[in-house]
């Protein structure tokens, strides 16, 4: 844990420049019934870092048994090879996984509570009045032990089980991070229901109430419009954005749906925008092609398959058949 | 053909429609090499009909040499159950082509030129300058037999071959279009190398310097960021979009990368965003399945796996596993 590059590395990012939070080691794998061994994903993790990411949701401390895949939680964050900008997060959604967290080195321990009522009892298995009765203790165990409280909130753009989110309810969790010194939050569009219109509005209702809030959007695509929402985050001044290399994951209620937006093509979008993400192109596309000769199976990501926009083809390698 | 139609379905929307015209009949089915029969188009086209598309692009007047799946113009065109607000087109990339067209009982012919030379010429079989003398007689046999011509150009975004495309070189293509009357121009993303910065610039040239065009975006998604830029189009007042059902087809240049945007994923993001569009949603997702069941491989759209954003689960259906 490194308490100088943790204050450092959440300060608001500089204009034109855009933060990238690796999330697929945990949203991603967190979904694969395919167990990675810790050697090989240290070694993802640490290709990553080479790629130039510097902000990466390593893992979450949550039950062996819930998750068999992120048991090795400790494990893994003990083998990653540092660079001085690395600032590593883990899940931390209760005072138990605080306690483990305190024993590792990460620098972020990500709070979690459901903006619904019945996906917070689904998913935490308890009431989101219980959630945040709890945020305290979660906090200041974190906090004892050096690392980061960070903020986040699931189904903030809808829930499967009970559709629109009031913003009210996404705003009360806000406030109940920021009574507790917490003004970075991520904005969980856990099953892929945000919307251009719903991005927009959340945004601005939580800034007009809240004015020190410091934004993460983490954005799923399993409607396909993820990359479109993020446009819509950019020209609301957000500049922090959770992405999935290759695409990895998934959606629990929709076989063969696609999970959170792909680092690639995020990065890609960025940069193409004329964004600054300090990332190289090319070797997040190499670490994408890893994950899937892993798991042996395609991901979502589309640069991965496509290659940068000016990757260009000699004239006579293919005839076009239209236009 | 139908020449009341013709001239009033492409007059410009009102505020708040989107004209989202189909073209996985050809654009999609051209890469495909499996091949469909006859009834089979026209039954999924009558399917599209019926889930209120009003446009589509049916097929293409090429050289059944070149393209065998397309080699069945006439007859899918000929089989089409109309209703009254349809508009069919087809591409039509010569003067054969043309009389060809002249035959059938289209509404719309779409003329053809890449912007950059290399593409036209791989494509056509031809150069640039050679295209627009033709325009002309191309334009007088489809209005000849009472077919609108329609301008198309191809690579405006960026060429495989050449990269970043001169403004210009659209701009003079599009001039070339308006002196023959033609103001309805569609500009292809034809290997998804457009990107939020570039759509913006080509559509604000063309607008400063041809204040009468009527501009279709024709977007791919090969590098994911197909419906971010159709954002960017609206944004910019475009209310013209082509896609493809279920995304269907892909990349001549890339093994495995998605083509067209999809049709479902355009039609979903455009109704959360308040867009009218005439079409229902769940009668083009199940265009979408059937035509997947047809092809035998699971297609690229996203709304099509994940369903409508409200279509809510059981409280006691899935034990999610975190945020």
């Amino acid at each position: 844990m490194n308490q100088v590059l943790a204050a450092e590395s959440v300060a608001p990012a500089a204009n034109g420049r855009i933060q990238v939070t690796e999330v697929g080691m945990r949203d991603g794998l967190q979904i694969e019934s395919r167990l990675i061994p810790a050697e090989q994903k240290i070694d993802l993790l640490n290709d990553m870092i080479a790629s130039g990411i510097s902000h990466i949701e390593v893992t979450s401390f949550v039950s062996p048994k819930a998750v068999p895949q992120l048991a090795d939680a400790e494990q893994v964050i003990g083998g990653i090879r540092r660079r001085e900008d690395t600032y590593l997060m883990a899940l931390v959604p209760n005072l138990r996984a605080a306690e483990r967290a305190a024993n590792t080195s990460v620098d972020g321990g990500v709070l979690l509570c459901s903006a619904s009522e019945t996906h917070n009892r689904k998913n935490l298995n308890r009431g989101i009045d219980e959630s945040i009765a709890a945020f305290g203790e979660v906090a200041a165990c974190l906090r004892a032990a050096g690392i980061e409280p960070l903020g986040g909130l699931a189904v903030v753009f809808g829930c499967p089980f009970e559709g629109d989110v009031p913003v009210r309810d996404v705003l009360r969790l806000a406030q109940s991070y920021a009574d507790l010194g917490i003004h970075h939050v991520t904005l969980g569009d856990t099953t892929g229901m945000a919307t251009p219109v719903n991005v927009r509005n959340v945004i601005r209702t939580l800034r007009g109430e809240l004015p020190d809030i410091d934004i993460t959007l983490h954005l799923h695509n399993t409607r396909g419009v993820g990359l479109a929402n993020v446009l819509v985050g950019l020209e609301e001044g957000v500049r922090r954005f959770d992405a999935s290399v290759g695409g990895l994951g998934g959606c629990p209620f929709a076989a063969g749906a696609t999970g959170n937006i792909c680092t690639e093509d995020l990065v890609y979008l960025l940069q193409e925008s004329g964004y600054e993400t300090g990332i190289d192109l090319d070797k997040a596309i190499a670490v994408a092609h890893k994950m899937e000769r892993l798991l042996e199976k395609p991901l979502a990501g589309q640069v991965m398959r496509a290659g940068p926009r000016l990757a260009l083809h000699a004239a006579d390698a293919v005839r076009t058949a239209a236009g």
